[in-house]
């Protein structure tokens, strides 16, 4: 996330709001509501020419989930998405009202955990992974030449139970039970549709907590996001993320393909290395987020520079592998995950999911995972245990539904 | 959590802090300040008679762990409730400047994901489970009476890796990167002495999502909470949660005794209840949290009234068995949880941490949950799949640890 998106993303942060050009009325006004504890911040518009959730600043905390499809019918994989529009449109919207009342005898309207409370700028963003492409609902010629079954990667340690999956959905949201409440509202829409494959949940650090804006730190206590895409440039975002629809798949134009990974961290290893051995392993200060050799956060990779012996920046350093060449840019969007222990080894089950947003992942995601699996240093103390890929829809307006460019 | 708490928690709702009497002045100050981007909350003091968590207004997150002892002497156990008290001194205290750099050839002295970042009301609460007084220690005669073993309960489900430990703490904030940095510090500094059993990660909804100041939701959507003890009030508190150490152990004044279990709801199934039968099952509606019969959510249970044919509060409703006579009182303190989906049944795995403090759990939780296990009408809808008791210890000054009563 670019410090600029980061300083606006609340609402009450008005000075930085104002350095940065946001709508300056709307911050005041949001923040002085706030401020006298009856305010809350705008919500994040569900309708428009993107899906919400791409480019938007992240929330604290998400819920990534795959469903798959089990009616046979392209009818009832349209109804599907337009259930799920109807969702996402009410529950992203404002307070939420939906009775939890209604008729006595029938199951109420919503499961009601977050009767009332606002919508902490939820995202709900839909995909379609490989496999909807299959045949099942006369799909197969649409399937666009980018979503590519993603490759084995050397020391992929995949697990099925937290892969794939006919539609994916990336829920976020400031507050985690709003989050949640979204995801268990699309379960109760899909019935007889659709069945959850897996759901993982990860957080990020609140601003409550990062109050000095950061560059937020993952569980290896590195700075993460520094070389990312700045969301906030539209320029940026036609580069790199917003698909164009010319691999064959018109109805993907405005859409984006997203890679998810669930990168498990080996973090008590990690935590017994020396400092050397991580900022080596990273190619930054853990401390500063200054690239090794550098004297500011944002420098560029000196990738020429040596001492003596070796280059400043190792050969295998995470950062040099993942810039490669330069030419391959990903929005990144990660969320750190905690599952409790790994009772298989009795560490904790802790780590990344890894979410990146990309115009076409052949010559994006892929080329620069290759890299990394191959040689980067990071690879002793993580590995790759979940993996899905989809095509994340173009967004829909007041009326339509998500998915319905490939679906009409 | 009573309404003056809660209105109380956030130093930035100004107003209601002032009708509630908090120190006007400092919540004055910390809103404004935060209103303009660079303010944070006041850090919830470490020291004192009793520990923090307690009594302390419920954070947005709860990481609940238990550990294993792995030293055979006391000395070693002293040394570890010493560490532990050091990180949690360190980490409770304000902004977190450990060194994450230091010496390049060492281990970084602190984990680092939260280097720079505000406290967020972290606490972390302490306890000892029976097994520590099995003799390892030279313990055995200090067994606190009431630390009772939980006897079994009709329809326990109790899984092992979720159940039990030597030692138990509650860690909360409202980061909840900041709260697993402090699970994860306390795993480090008990290397050599003891492992981590279990931890489970839970979460409430934020002042942030509930500006309404509604009582809190849990999984089912109820409001849950409306009549548990005013943890603002001393009064209360001595009366239920403070141990008076007179049960044979008088290392235990000032502390108090954690009951935790994991109950699974089984919300796809509760979500085809009808609004009646849900209704019928807690005793209240589930929109205005009133009781059955009742016209305010905080009016007392009228458990006399009768519509022509039965009680309005049936007779196996949740809050008729949960309110006995009205004289065992608990401080309850839960979380929900959401763990991804149940491998066995392809549902969520989502329910409540449930977490509660008493003086005595003989008297107060075991004779709730035994009425409860044996005729509450929720129990088609949850099973206890997770269990431990912990005797918290008492509070300690500047220059002692945690435990030292038990210890010395």
């Amino acid at each position: 996330m670019s410090p600029g998106a980061l300083r606006g993303r609340r609402a009450g942060v008005v000075v930085p709001a104002i350095v940065a050009g946001l709508a300056v009325g709307a911050a005041a006004t949001f923040g002085l509501t706030r401020w006298l504890g009856t305010g809350t911040e705008a919500p994040v518009p569900f309708y428009g020419e993107h899906q919400a959730g791409i480019s938007t600043p992240s929330q604290n905390f998400a819920f990534v989930a795959a469903f798959d499809v089990i009616t046979g019918s392209k009818d009832g994989l349209r109804e599907l998405m337009r259930r799920w529009t109807d969702v996402a449109a009410r529950l992203t919207a404002g307070p939420q009202e939906q009775s939890v009342s209604g008729t006595p005898l029938s199951p109420p309207s919503d499961t009601g955990e977050t009767f009332g409370y606002e919508p902490c700028r939820l995202t709900m963003t839909f995909g379609a992974g490989p496999s909807l492409f299959d045949g099942r609902f006369g799909l197969s010629s649409m399937r666009p030449a980018a979503l590519v079954d993603l490759p084995p990667f050397l020391g992929d340690r995949l697990r099925p139970e937290l892969s794939n999956g006919d539609l994916g959905v990336q829920i976020c949201a400031d507050d985690a039970q709003v989050a949640f409440h979204a995801l268990r509202e699309l379960v109760r829409a899909a019935r007889g549709l659709a069945v959850l494959r897996w759901s993982q949940q990860g957080f990020r650090p609140s601003p409550e907590a990062n109050t000095r804006r950061q560059t937020a730190r993952n569980l290896q206590g590195f700075k993460d996001g520094t070389a990312n895409v700045d969301a906030s440039d539209p320029v940026q975002l036609a580069r790199v993320v917003w698909a164009s629809g010319d691999d064959g798949a018109a109805w993907m134009k405005g859409g984006s393909y997203l890679v998810f990974r669930r990168i498990r961290m080996y973090i008590e290893v990690w935590d017994r290395s020396s400092l050397q051995d991580q900022e080596n392993t990273i190619g930054r200060h853990k401390e500063s987020g200054n690239p090794l050799g550098g004297t500011r956060e944002r420098d560029g990779l000196d990738l020429a520079a040596r001492t003596k012996d070796s280059p400043v920046i190792p050969q295998d350093a995470h950062v040099r592998l993942a810039h490669g060449d330069g030419s391959e840019q990903i929005l990144r969007r990660p969320f750190s995950f905690a599952d409790g222990v790994d009772p298989r080894t009795g560490e904790l089950d802790a780590g990344l999911l890894f979410i990146c947003f990309q115009r076409d992942p052949r010559v994006q995601f892929i080329p620069i995972q290759a890299r990394l699996a191959e040689n980067d240093a990071l690879n002793e103390y993580i590995a790759h245990v979940g993996s899905a890929i989809f095509a994340c829809f173009p967004g829909t307006w007041k009326g339509g539904y998500i998915g319905e460019t490939l679906l009409n």
